[in-house]
């Protein structure tokens, strides 16, 4: 391993026991490989929503300071007391940051499967993804085909099994057809794609015109403005015409997660013949996969008996999921690469650009259509 | 069936397009049995929350007048805009009342099994329950042990079966220990004197100091009263101790089965050793399965991504089960009729002074410890 460098640069998150929120670039030495394990030159990894919601935390970031060098910047922002209690597991440890990317395997183990990666460009869950260098298990890494570039293989876990996962899930559980909110989103846009090659009715839920036209664009058909003076009506109206009786929902706090739940149990209401105080016994579920919205979850009365609100995270699904629905997944996302699973990225920063603190406002905006690639090899 | 009464009186609930709630006796003709049904003489019938929901509806009872003669009275209220908007399906249908109750069977089809209830007491969950005479099908009635009164046998079916299914729910979906609010109630009661035999640890929430003394006195050992200022801490020590991941509760609106979650998710946390942006991974479930406060439900983050709140109700659980366990069930209410499944009874009614304002207001209060009986053969 005479080639392996000693030390890379890492983006850290730490907030102090007296509430203080601190990122900065620390130098980690390179862990050499195991048997079964490579080191990846990160060349591509974007900035998720969940990864930001690691980096930023619980902190004010309208109180953020910048501070350090241009080389070495770091970036300090007051954590209110709300915040301290829900990031109490989390003081006073510095942690990585970076869910998923993409990258050269500059060094491999002795084993065939290590040694097959060798010099590849490979793709990555595996966490501490803002580094330089990051030696990881072959399980975690998928060879991507001849020629594809960092940029366009960094984003192959999160959004695209996510998304495919909504349609398993969906199938699963018996239902045929989808509510999703935030849908101009990355992962929404990838969404519209898999729903109408697969044939599953979807309604998307968003908030401007602009988002609606992007989807319509796509071909999306069911489309629901949150901000129109209509919008139940227009909801309860796609709900019916497509019969979703489940629902994705990455906002999270707010009254939308429960408006769905009561628009599902309005459509089949309407279509009983009798009056039942109990509602109308259809089962319907909502999933909570993001938190756009930090403010509490607020469900109004009226969904019937049978309704369900959850948490969902891609994880949990799985390892619950058979290997071949998984080898099913992984190899979509491959084979779909360049078109379904296509992201665009408003920007490519370095690891030191991450933490200049204007460039920090921008993409913790998280406005929809927009979305950051740091490339620590910059 | 010469001696079958030609018409009886029952109470009706009509809310009209213009937006009053009107409460009646009506008087209605008695069904002839048909082979395989009987003709039950109502002698006891409980005033269960859920029959309130469905009597007084969306009304606001503030506003209620007394009408009609003493033999005959009527109430009316005015129903406010989002009551109207929550019973729309009920609008302009004058609907019967009484989920269950006990009484005599007077006259019987020509099946075996109807005619072995002949003379009998039984006890019935059978809608409009609230009359003088009821004609149900024989898998509809439970015959009572010689000797057993109508007001002993009245409440059989909705706090027994509900709260022995918690514990079925628990062990069906893998839990073992439960949280349980409203904990003072009769069917809280039930519940802890049920954990007691079953060994079943249970985390009871109450909002008063007497309702604890309450419990304490039947042998409940985690008390914890959600008016007190250390009311999360107390609830998480009691989670931690217990183990409990299922809760049900009757309140429905506020904060409080949210806080359960994030109770019981912060239990979970504090026995892990690293911290995950994603929280503990514990499964957790709250049912919400009353709403005694018709408020929206306000769910806080920091569940981690592996919480579940859902409606629940009892008659959808008794169609899922195996018939074994719903014989088991059913079996156990009447072998324990008198020990775990007593109720006791503030007042008994006639029809008419169900339908006595003053009355009303008092059995509409809901106060813990307070359950009214009608007994329509008055």
């Amino acid at each position: 391993m005479a080639n392996l460098p000693e030390s890379g640069l890492q983006i850290r998150t730490l907030i102090t026991p007296e509430g203080v929120l601190e990122l900065s670039l620390a130098e980690v030495p390179v862990k050499p490989p195991g048997e079964n394990e490579v080191v990846v030159r990160v060349e591509g990894t974007p900035i998720n929503p969940s990864d930001l919601g690691l980096l930023v935390g619980g902190a004010d970031m309208s109180t953020a300071v910048q501070g350090g060098t241009a080389a070495r910047p770091t970036i300090t922002a007051k954590v209110p007391e709300a915040g301290m209690r829900a990031m109490k597991a989390r003081i006073g440890q510095d942690l990585p940051v970076g869910n998923e990317g993409a990258g050269t395997v500059i060094a491999a183990g002795s084993s065939p499967a290590a040694q097959a990666l060798m010099g590849k460009m490979v793709t990555c869950l595996g966490g501490e993804m803002y580094s330089q260098y990051r030696t990881l298990n072959v399980a975690q890494c998928m060879m991507l085909p001849e020629g594809t570039t960092a940029e366009q293989g960094a984003s192959c876990y999160v959004n695209p099994l996510t998304s495919l996962s909504f349609v398993e899930t969906m199938r699963a559980e018996g239902h045929s057809a989808i509510v999703h909110t935030a849908a101009a989103s990355n992962l929404g846009q990838m969404l519209v794609k898999i729903c109408l090659k697969d044939g599953v009715p979807l309604v998307n839920i968003v908030r401007k015109e602009e988002q609606a036209a992007l989807l319509r664009g796509l071909g999306a058909t069911h489309i629901v403005n949150s901000t129109s003076p209509t919008f139940m009506e227009d909801l309860i109206q796609a709900i019916m015409e497509t019969g979703a009786t489940i629902g994705f929902d990455a906002i999270g706090g707010g009254t939308l997660a429960g408006q769905i739940l009561v628009a599902m149990e309005a459509a089949a209401s309407r279509k009983m013949k009798e009056y039942s105080r109990y509602g109308s016994g259809q089962e319907t579920q909502v999933y909570i996969y993001g938190r756009l919205d930090l403010s509490p979850t607020v469900v109004s009365p009226g969904l019937g008996f049978s309704w369900n609100l959850s948490g969902y995270l891609l994880t949990p699904f799985l390892q619950k999921a058979a290997p071949e629905t998984r080898a099913r997944m992984y190899k979509r996302v491959i084979d779909e690469l360049n078109t379904t699973f296509a992201s665009h990225y408003t920007k490519t920063l370095s690891l030191a650009e991450a933490l200049d603190l204007p460039t920090l406002h921008a993409y913790n905006a998280k406005a929809t259509g927009e979305k950051y690639l740091i490339d620590p090899s910059r």
